[in-house]
């Protein structure tokens, strides 16, 4: 607000990134909040634009994010995408130069919380070796699906395409942790659990090899075409910082032909089969979304924590203006 | 013919499993033929039925495929998201039970070959445990995903999330030869690259760990909401074969709002950009399709090698009527 945001925009922003704090998704969430000043204040994210509708017809809808906050931006195509499958049972927006959308599964869960099935994603800049080359050529491609359920106990899918993320990676090494599956490639070119090596002349992977690098390579391609947007080569040409992404939003009203409620037990069914089949080796079966759910319930009852470090610079931020 | 199907349909399953093996897909092309011809014997694939249309409205479309032929149902829906796609921008079909659809990538490249995006996918039994199991409670839910070019030169990326197809661990595991990659477990709870290990008390794996096995959970939900149809869990209660299974068939008309050749242009940069960067070890970097596309150019020129066992099978077929 002190750099000249509206207040509900403020509002929206700072609520969503507290939401993914409360969910238990730090790195997305309220610890990335000076870093999002920071590109505000240096004109990388613009805060007096809004998103355009560029073409549409019944079903499908692109819009220019006009490179301003990611989060609303991205909040405004899943509404649209809402309000089209609302009355087609179906509804495609793709966005062009947007920045970044923080969470991914910060729209799964809000379309969820609407009734709404949501698969959506988002192309980055070159961050990943796609399988069979050392050059970061390929993005991690965050993707959300979600889908409904009653009390809110969403299935919601939210991840990266590399196998692990870079915070989690940068987490590892700095704690001198081994992390419990292969990660990525050491500098001779082998498999390593060993975080460091990741970082220091290593790489990255996508997940399952070339299966996870094809799949990363077709969101990216999708994305553009759909949105008349910017690839991943391209947006790698410019910058070395996440702006000018394009992101596609489906969302599905599954109530569009009545029969919700049968399927809804079938799930129910499912996932009381994996409980009584989990093994823990070192992880349970989880579905996606239960994590989220169980922390959220958690940081509800105990309190959030916010890194010291973190608030600390929050607090300054505020008084600096 | 001999069995009593109509020969248009008789024409078109043949030129699909043929046109798999043209394309090298051998699992999934003349080799089943025997396989399916066994399942119209016994009754488990009917040939005398059609899909049939449950629900529709102007973009999303629900089919019944009466336990038809696989490959007969996923072509109908393939062309009504097509048909739908060409209206509006975007066409959504749902398919319940149905029967084995063959390779994935089939539809993908029809659609491409018509000027369409294609994102389609189906559940299976369970053959695969989920992450933090070792009983197979989920599928391995093959998704293609087919984006156009011009001269027929298609991005289409069809695979199954598990790490590897059962096809290829029993190859394996015949020659004794090691997977080039970690394939799945042993029987002691660790990951190999040795497939007879994975056959024999072992266990197959999905791609990523934790992420392939939530976005197999997710695809199949997906398929069942969409289509009021069966889950994995729910198919594997009565059958340990591959029938009555959910898919789902998404088209996207690429030039519906007319943008399409900007992007062409920056996917064939990206393309020219991995040629640049592969470092081969033991793969190259390899677009989705581009193998199928080098093997179909070869098998044009030098003709398709069908094994002797399967085609004496197939004679033998053809005299027993």
């Amino acid at each position: 607000m002190s750099n000249g945001l509206d207040n509900d925009k403020a509002k929206n922003v700072s609520e969503t990134l507290a939401k993914s704090t409360l969910d238990g998704v730090n790195s997305h969430g309220v610890n990335r909040f000076p870093l999002l000043l920071e590109y505000i204040r240096t004109g990388q994210v613009s805060i007096n634009v809004e998103p355009e509708i560029i073409n549409s017809n019944n079903s499908f809808c692109q819009i220019n994010g006009n490179f301003g906050l990611g989060i609303l931006n991205a909040q405004f195509c899943t509404n649209k995408a809402i309000e089209i499958a609302t009355k087609n049972g179906i509804g495609l927006v793709s966005l062009k130069n947007t920045n970044h959308w923080h969470r991914a599964g910060s729209y799964g869960w809000e379309a969820a919380n609407k009734g709404f099935i949501l698969i959506a994603w988002t192309n980055t800049i070159p961050i990943v070796p796609p399988h069979g080359s050392k050059e970061n050529l390929i993005g991690n491609n965050p993707i959300v699906i979600a889908i409904p359920r009653k009390n809110n106990n969403h299935i919601v899918l939210d991840m990266a395409t590399s196998q692990y993320s870079y915070g989690s990676i940068a987490n590892h090494a700095r704690q001198n942790k081994e992390l419990s599956y292969y990660g990525g490639y050491d500098s001779k070119g082998n498999l390593t659990k060993n975080a460091s090596e990741i970082r220091n002349g290593g790489r990255h992977m996508p997940i399952g090899y070339w299966k996870g690098s094809s799949l990363t390579i077709v969101l990216d391609f999708l994305a553009a075409i759909l949105s008349g947007g910017r690839t991943t080569h391209d947006l790698g040409k410019n910058s070395n910082i996440d702006t000018g992404m394009s992101q596609v939003f489906i969302a599905i009203d599954p109530k569009t032909f009545g029969n919700e409620s049968f399927q809804q037990n079938l799930i129910d069914e499912t996932l009381e089969n994996f409980k009584a089949y989990s093994v823990g080796e070192p992880d349970s079966i989880r579905y996606p979304g239960e994590g989220v759910l169980a922390r959220r319930k958690n940081n509800l009852k105990n309190g959030i924590s916010i890194e010291k470090e973190i608030w600390d610079q929050i607090l300054e931020l505020r008084e600096e203006k």
